[in-house]
């Protein structure tokens, strides 16, 4: 019996989500994706809880109505405010965010000093800190907020020497570079800076991508085989063309009109 | 007989109308300023002219409602695309837009090759250009959008060599440097980074900050005087301490916190 392919509605702000799933897609071969990108209404991580959970609320309610069985919150900022009401909501829906898939993982794997880069509202949740230091307590961590990253990326600009001077200003006066060991890219867009970020800290610092942990706790969550051939739909709030351009430079390969649909939440 | 206030709603998707705010303050000793910033959905230079007016419409509304008697539209990217909607609804409300003084001033003190630096929305739309030369079909018109300078503003963030790498980025490629005469200032964020910006191109280039044009033209528009003392008022749609902190480096003067209120759009 072929098994239905499992609908796992997948939410970012913008285009940052797409470095999830591109992770996703690779780990759940069978499963059919609805991409939810809040393009009207980026960018998240300099707004409020409040706000970013209304409008979270609205993407996931969304989703569900187009067929999600499942949740993947692609945003960091998102996740670092929302998930307690989205479990509330949809208690029945199996949820993933890529704050706690992190945290485990970093926990687990012997760092002893992070520096997490995030967004400011990522950033003054504390979420990552208080999570680590719970189920950690050994571990060191810094928490630096470096908003411009998203700008960047969502622009799908890439420079290695636009990024180095802009974490130069962000990390200003930042006095463990000899002890950090790992630096988390706590905000689904910073993926696009990968190699800049591994440049920036040197090879001897591990830059961990959230979108790993994340879409590894999803496989480990759906592991059933499926046979059908998976797919993927895009539905942004704004800018589908601009969305298109700016996903093909981060999933490295063509989307089809067709695929991206624009709705009103 | 002391005439009541004239009371002016200026409307900005963030901190960037502030510079028009000042300006006006500066010229309307006497009128009564509410100042609206969509802090929940900005930026509005990279989002779709249907969606800016959609929230442009909302936040003229809303200004109404609190007793604004005219409307500033403080900001580039809604001047480019929703004031024929606005001056539909309101015919009886006197409005000013940003970009139609700047091209009458351009047009009038003799600038023959002019470049728009302005958002994605703004360029787009192609106002400035069409407006120019309709005016003035000699002037040689390029314009150029630098949506990163809008962040780098909305940060707070002022620092002339990233303004500097952020132009180059933008300008690769542009092969009018020898002849540009006059450099707008198309979209109202941009005159926080004005002396990087004058620094970059070189003193004999006239950099034109839009708030002036539109403020001058204002001040023709109510010559009365007023002996009441003026006052401001913010709201914000988000973050009413981020805004406030952001736009005490805008003003150069403290904002007491009882003058900014939170409201939903």
């Amino acid at each position: 019996m072929v098994q239905s392919p499992l609908t796992i509605g997948v939410f970012d702000s913008g285009v940052g989500g797409l470095t999830v799933l591109r992770a996703l897609q690779a780990r759940l071969l069978g499963a059919q994706f609805l991409y939810l990108g809040d393009m009207a209404r980026l960018p998240y991580g300099t707004k409020s809880a409040q706000v970013v959970t209304t409008y979270t609320l609205k993407a996931a309610a969304a989703l569900v109505s187009k067929g999600a069985q499942s949740l993947v919150i692609a945003c960091s900022t998102a996740s670092s405010c929302a998930i307690p009401e989205l479990e509330a909501l949809y208690p029945h829906i199996p949820i993933i965010d890529v704050i706690t898939p992190t945290v485990a993982h970093v926990s687990m794997y012997g760092a002893r000093d992070i520096l997490i880069l995030a967004t400011q509202g990522t950033v003054s949740s504390h979420l990552y800190k208080n999570l680590i230091t719970k189920t950690a307590p050994h571990i060191c961590v810094h928490e630096v907020a470096t908003p411009l990253l998203v700008g960047l990326a969502e622009e799908g600009w890439r420079d290695p020497h636009i990024v180095s001077q802009v974490l130069d200003h962000y990390l200003e006066g930042f006095k463990h570079f000899d002890t950090i060991d790992t630096v988390v890219l706590g905000c689904t867009h910073f993926p696009f800076h990968l190699d800049a970020i591994k440049l920036y800290f040197g090879s001897h610092v591990n830059v961990v991508d959230t979108a790993i942990p994340a879409a590894e706790k999803a496989r480990s969550q759906w592991p059933s085989v499926m046979l059908d051939e998976g797919s993927t739909h895009y539905y942004v709030t704004d800018s589908p063309e601009r969305f298109r351009s700016t996903a093909e430079l981060f999933l490295s390969h063509e989307i089809p009109s067709d695929q991206v649909t624009l709705i009103n939440l």
